[in-house]
């Protein structure tokens, strides 16, 4: 299974939200294309949107009639800001955007520029791929035999368009004969744990136990989860880390029962800019996610919802923060200026 | 709209499990009938549970068709092993039972026990309503005006065939005119509060914000809730909570935002022949609850679940138990013991 592949002048992905009922694989040919699949979240996962953004800017610069350098540069920023504005959480996403732009200042004529993106997209795709492994290779040295790992919505294969982040360091130490137990979180609204963790591990062979959200803390008090390791969208210059609404609730109850809590994010994930993770803005996505399950109502008509996509993790519950370069701990600001 | 209704010699139940959707009524004219309700959870709730209990028990006695009394009572002891056998966790159902069958032992004959069974299930019904509206005047008054309040599962009349607990404390604040906000958790996985707190409140006009569950610790963190109230399955002497799974998580997060955790219910979900939290048995249920939503499936076929339905809440995690008979504060040993 490829989560997304280059095909030349069109993009190939498996749509994610059809996932695990079906196994349904587009061919998108515009840069529209890729934006509407990201912002619809047939592909997701900061990471894999990364990723989808490359490629996408790559198909938009292709598609430019222009002939002159500058009217060319021109309509590849509106390219590049409507892949932007796709959705604002993940910095994998802008992170993309900034090299990419930086490499079509950096061409000299319009031929050379497009050859020079589509390379840089296929670079950031293999480099993603890159961090994926390095970083789950030294996340697993945290995993010890034996271990019950509760992990929350969906950072394997099909978040990173790569080997995974959290669940990459749970693949790389099952991988290495560690007898390992994870639980999943279904990960509600989207339920990406229940559809997606659970297909992932189903086929990579790990034992797991999918549970609701709310059942975290009961299996952390009966001592039954020896770590807990998710990804993440954006992490600032002194560690603080969006991730998946249900982080931080998590995080706060594996710090009441003293369980290690480990962040697994590529280094393309941090955002210097940033020392206040809520200067980071929160998603906040349409109400029928919440009222809705698969199209199935489960609310009365017309009522009330907030839904906030991610939520911010201080970085004094973060135990450890796993990346290509290196595992950071806390103080967080050192160390993350230090890796790099 | 009466949740539970005696009608003689059937009775008249809500069909929970079709809310919001459908507002469907059943006659049920068997305690059968009366235990597959309870056991399918078309009534739900600690306290509607024991009504209902009450209400099966008499129909079980009311079809005996003995005529010496010793075989009678050995009849009768199997309508209610069989509505005992229903759900394991709700202290209600067995005090209920209790009650019921003390009032059998002490009749004089047939005929007279059968009158006086319907009786005391007519007494236990009005019994819990009263205590449900006394629990809810006191605990309003820990409710200030202009209040946000977390509340999670479903604690109104449809779980009490009465006022509410949880639910009720926040009605009585809105009829005194208090300013309120609800934020209620949908509660997996059965999502009684998507379905059918957000019912009762709609209902009740009062401003209420459906979230998921994981978004709790997000609303806490954010100042957004002044206090978290609760109902229960079974308190032990020592103030230990069984509530809905999700219930330990919200109380540790509570704790760790320094915001007041309050458990609302009457005392006869007080087991007084407990003193650990521990004890308490807990129902797991088919893990089709957790893969599936209303018939659709979310998780791919075959996954592993563990589905417990409730989960412990150690006292410390508890500021206030609201009981009719008044507010207990810690220590609940004696705050417990001193109020009956």
């Amino acid at each position: 299974m490829k989560v997304i592949e280059w095909l030349g002048e069109r993009v190939r992905i498996i749509d994610q939200t059809r996932l695990p009922q079906k196994e349904v694989y587009l061919e998108l040919t515009s840069y529209q294309d890729i934006a509407s699949a990201i912002r619809e979240m047939l592909v997701r996962g900061a990471p894999a949107i990364g990723v989808a953004a490359a490629y996408g800017i790559a198909l938009g610069a292709l598609e430019i009639k222009a002939t002159s350098r500058s009217q060319f540069m021109k309509e590849f920023e509106k390219v590049a800001r409507i892949i932007a504005d796709t959705r604002p959480t993940a910095r994998n996403l802008f992170q993309v955007i900034e090299r990419m732009l930086k490499v079509a200042a950096a061409g000299k004529d319009i031929e050379q520029i497009k050859k020079a993106l589509v390379s840089e997209a296929i670079k950031i795709h293999s480099e993603s791929h890159e961090a994926d492994q390095k970083l789950s290779q030294l996340g697993a040295e945290l995993i010890g035999n034996g271990f019950s790992i509760l992990t929350h919505c969906n950072t394997g294969p099909l978040a990173t368009a790569g080997y995974g982040t959290a669940l990459g360091v749970i693949r790389w130490a099952n991988e290495q004969g560690k007898k390992l137990k994870v639980f999943a979180t279904e990960t509600r609204p989207l339920c990406q744990g229940a559809r997606l963790t659970a297909w992932e591990l189903k086929r990579a062979n790990i034992p797991f136990t999918l549970i609701t959200d709310s059942m975290a803390g009961y299996f952390m008090k009966r001592g039954e989860i020896d770590c807990v390791i998710v990804g993440a969208d954006r992490i600032t210059a002194n560690g603080y880390t969006a991730n998946k609404i249900g982080t931080y609730s998590l995080a706060v109850l594996a710090n009441a029962h003293g369980i290690p809590f480990y962040v697994a994010a590529p280094t393309s994930t941090i955002d210097f800019s940033l020392t206040s993770g809520y200067q980071i803005p929160i998603e906040e996505r349409s109400p029928e996610e919440v009222t809705h399950i698969q199209g199935v109502a489960i609310a009365p008509e017309g009522v009330n919802v907030i839904n906030p996509a991610f939520d911010i993790t201080p970085s004094q519950y973060i135990t450890a923060i796993i990346t290509e370069k290196g595992i950071i701990r806390a103080p967080y600001g050192e160390g993350i200026g230090g890796i790099l």
